[in-house]
């Protein structure tokens, strides 16, 4: 009933209730900075996967947990995580223009970029917005470059977001009421612009 | 920079990004059914505490994460988690009405209930409904008689939920922006009756 996860080369089983759950600074200073300059991983947790190009229930592991991927992704000249669209074979994972910055502490220098996608399924030439909401993290800055050897490396976290009720009382404390039956909401070209505006939410 | 735990009274070390984050029906099956019935835990990981007679940010463990304790308690004749105000010096947990069944796999038998507070600090006579919550847990039915003997015990699961934005736009992926700087909102005796009518974030 429990996980196991491998840790210096040796199998640890994980009581019952623990799970890979890291913050943001975590991912970003300890798994994807040191697979860029391939140190040894605290642990061996998350897989390599084109993780784009893969609808996100394709994806491995539990479809209801949070998933962590490592993916190598041409960053563009500034550095900054990339903002392309990028089709899988039933749809599009579609950026938002927002980026977080992560820190590390203590200095508070920034270490990373977050940026969110949401998976849009394609149907009769429009695009159909998921719950599937997939986060990529970038080094920036100096950390990158000269010393990368492995490429230039991502780490991304994969969910479904829960549907949230519309109305106020119910916002107050709820988030598993849920707020259309399909878990599927259509939206326009232009909405699809307006949503790419949104900040993140995690 | 890991975490451990004790497990079968030995030490194991957690790699970094891995925490207690158990589901509702780990946190009942796993922890509380086997401490109601003396049985070995899991992992030594929930101190208990009589965690409602204080402050939230009184109770011991990082703040910001969640933070699991158990409780001995007197449940009602019915067997219900207990619904009374409960009160600290700086103010009280408020108890929703609202119960969530939870259900043990796979014969989907319900084995707990959980119940959510709200802690509002006293001023002036009036509650000031602050974000702390406290998810109570309580074993139900035919499990909690006539074989325990530890009394009835319930585990508790607290944290302080994340501030919402209100507007349409910024709620469709956003919550981490604020919707009041303080963390405290007023309300008066009616907005706590409707407040207890909510459903349960969690």
């Amino acid at each position: 009933m429990s996980n196991s996860v491998v840790q210096n080369g040796s199998v640890v089983n994980l009581p019952i209730g623990f799970r890979f759950l890291p913050t943001d600074e975590e991912l970003v200073v300890h798994y994807l900075k040191r697979k860029v300059f391939s140190l040894p991983l605290p642990a061996n947790v998350i897989p390599d996967l084109e993780v784009f190009q893969l609808n996100p229930w394709d994806l491995p592991g539990n479809l209801k947990e949070k998933r962590y991927f490592f993916t190598e992704k041409k960053m563009n000249l500034t550095k900054k995580c990339s903002k392309s669209n990028l089709n899988t074979d039933y749809g599009y994972w579609k950026g938002t223009n927002k980026e977080k910055q992560i820190l590390a502490a203590p200095s508070n220098l920034v270490i990373g970029l977050k940026k969110s996608y949401v998976f849009y399924k394609r149907e009769k030439g429009r695009g159909l917005k998921t719950q599937w909401i997939m986060q990529e993290f970038c080094l920036v800055g100096s950390v990158t470059t000269p010393y990368s050897t492995q490429g230039d490396w991502v780490v991304c976290r994969v969910y479904q977001r829960k549907r949230r009720a519309r109305n106020h009382k119910s916002q107050d404390l709820g988030d598993q009421t849920t707020s259309c039956s399909s878990g599927i909401t259509e939206v326009s070209s232009n909405e699809l612009d307006q949503e790419a505006s949104s900040s993140p939410r995690y």
